[in-house]
């Protein structure tokens, strides 16, 4: 039996369902991988700095509440050992004696910030990181995987791309020893989810809202709609399985906030609807280039068959032609399953 | 540095490429992986039972040449030890001295023999086994599974279902604590091939000999045309990934053979195919009932979407309503990959 103490960084969506996800699965880990967890750390921006060495309670979590103090450990406000609050990460992370660190803190595209530090720090202390986050990804992979190669700890991401349906895990688990020559798919939920909408006939402004009231688009839907967060997947996915440095910047990215609803409509009509095809292809020097462009698309591709905020993705190896992987409707539940798998690999 | 003796039982089309795709990868396996080998022995009706514990040569194996013995550790006809020619499985499995022997000898759907007599026996002396053969697996997975273990030896068999797609690694090492509660695809090349040939005015006899000359569909093809072939895989699929003992004779099964060109063809003419269709389903009391038949899809069911030679399934698991996997059009060449990738995991 191997113990794990959990330090969730962020809170929301995700978070909550991986709590919830740990809390279902409890007896399943338990008898069949021999582990058990409990969380000893929970911040975000509405909880504050929250650690328990001895462990927070998860139905209170769960249920929004802020969870009582220990106080039979005398500590007055978390932390175990702190007798004053605590206001810092580093102070947080080390009064929750976490194993692994959950960093689930927003998306920031262009620098990976202030993720990157966190897990920096996380891994040097010889804590496993598990990430749902593409900025660190995207901005630290080589420098992060080595950190946590030196600290004896995993840096593990798998949920950064197509949350629920294993990427990562299958190229380094199931496929070893391939060489990625070129990968082409939907990444991104919100803009294929606008695309069918603006072809039923809403306006773009509409199809944003559509997405809004989902869920599955931010407050601001510019990441989304300008192709960033495709964009990013996309580096995402060359960085770790063609090992190369691939920058989203360096990603060719046009969005879909130009395409007229009109124009999708005409696309659908004529039997080649626009599609928000990300891809990327290893040349014939070994460098990579990789764009993420609307795109009229044939009927019979299998991209046209993935609707609302479902993903696909197809990889050619040298080991075989056309392998395919298509998630269909995912959400936050479905999401923290990435980090979940992650951290079974971590604690078997 | 790991070392490793493999025998070959079984030197058809994938064991060919096997060994080529050893050879062409061997110097990835040593600097990426620490993997050394060689191959002790080779066994197939023409070449009779070799067995060289030195290392055979694979370039005169792969050129179709007997290799020379190797008369300089007086082994005079093979065995290393022996001075007497091999004449049965246990002398020759003895004589390669082998760490791993990869079973590719022909399906016996009905009881798996004489497959699974020899990896009982190869397990039973402390030999990994990777096998590309479903027989063995759906009439003895559960007895072999344990009896590797008791061995400390793996008993593999990536190839069986979608070759050169990882589906039992993908679940073994990347879905991890998952319950599959259906999956729904199509696994058999030969009958999906024929009917796209059908569709396109071929008669039954015609589409079974254009399988024949693509090296897809056996000599006699009653196997593929009567869904035995597809009911074995969803047999092997129940068996290992939703843990029941489910035989492929359980499996309701209907092919193709009464199915006219005309009806195929009426069919496709009105927007609803005809695909073999394999399922399997766990019901509310816990039983799995699984199903091969013929049957009429919508265009927009991503069934429909597969042509030829190329496979696709569908699982829905309690983490993901739907995940999907598709091969595109494998080969001799990409079901090879499934015993390589095995050999990886075992030498890992």
């Amino acid at each position: 039996m191997t113990s794990h103490s959990l330090a969730l960084l962020g809170f929301g969506n995700v978070g909550r369902a991986l709590a919830g996800l740990l809390q279902q699965k409890r007896g399943e880990l338990q008898l069949r991988y021999g582990i058990e967890w409990k969380i000893t750390g929970v911040a975000s921006r509405r909880l504050g700095w929250l650690a328990d060495p001895a462990g927070l309670d998860v139905s209170s979590l769960l249920a929004g509440a802020v969870p009582a103090p220990n106080l039979h450990r005398s500590s007055l406000h978390y932390g175990g050992v702190s007798k004053s609050p605590i206001s810092n990460y580093q102070d947080w992370l080390s009064a929750s004696h976490a194993t692994v660190l959950f960093e689930n803190t927003s998306l920031d595209p262009q620098a990976g910030q202030p993720a990157l530090d966190y897990i920096r720090a996380a891994l040097g202390r010889g804590t496993h990181v598990v990430t749902a986050n593409k900025g660190p990804l995207v901005h630290g992979y080589h420098e992060l995987r080595d950190l946590a190669a030196r600290n004896h700890v995993r840096f593990l991401f798998e949920a950064t791309v197509m949350g629920g349906a294993p990427i990562f895990s299958l190229f380094r688990e199931a496929l070893p020893a391939v060489e990625l020559r070129r990968f082409r798919g939907i990444l991104n939920s919100t803009t294929n989810l606008m695309l069918s909408e603006m072809e039923a006939g809403l306006t773009f402004e509409q199809a944003v809202k559509s997405a809004q009231d989902l869920g599955i688009a931010e407050t601001d839907p510019s990441a989304d709609v300008d192709g960033w967060d495709a964009a990013v997947k996309v580096s995402a996915l060359a960085t770790v399985l063609m090992d190369v440095r691939l920058s989203p910047q360096q990603v060719q990215r046009v969005g879909i906030r130009d395409l007229s609803p009109r124009a999708v409509q005409a696309a659908r009509a004529e039997g080649r609807p626009y599609k928000l095809v990300c891809q990327a292809e290893r040349g014939a020097a070994g460098q990579v280039s990789a764009s993420v462009l609307p795109q009229q698309i044939a009927l019979d591709d299998p991209l046209a068959s993935v609707r609302g905020a479902s993903s696909i993705i197809t990889f050619e190896l040298d080991t075989l032609h056309g392998l395919t992987l298509k998630e269909e409707e995912p959400n936050a539940a479905t999401t923290a399953y990435g980090p979940f798998a992650d951290f079974i690999t971590i604690a078997s």
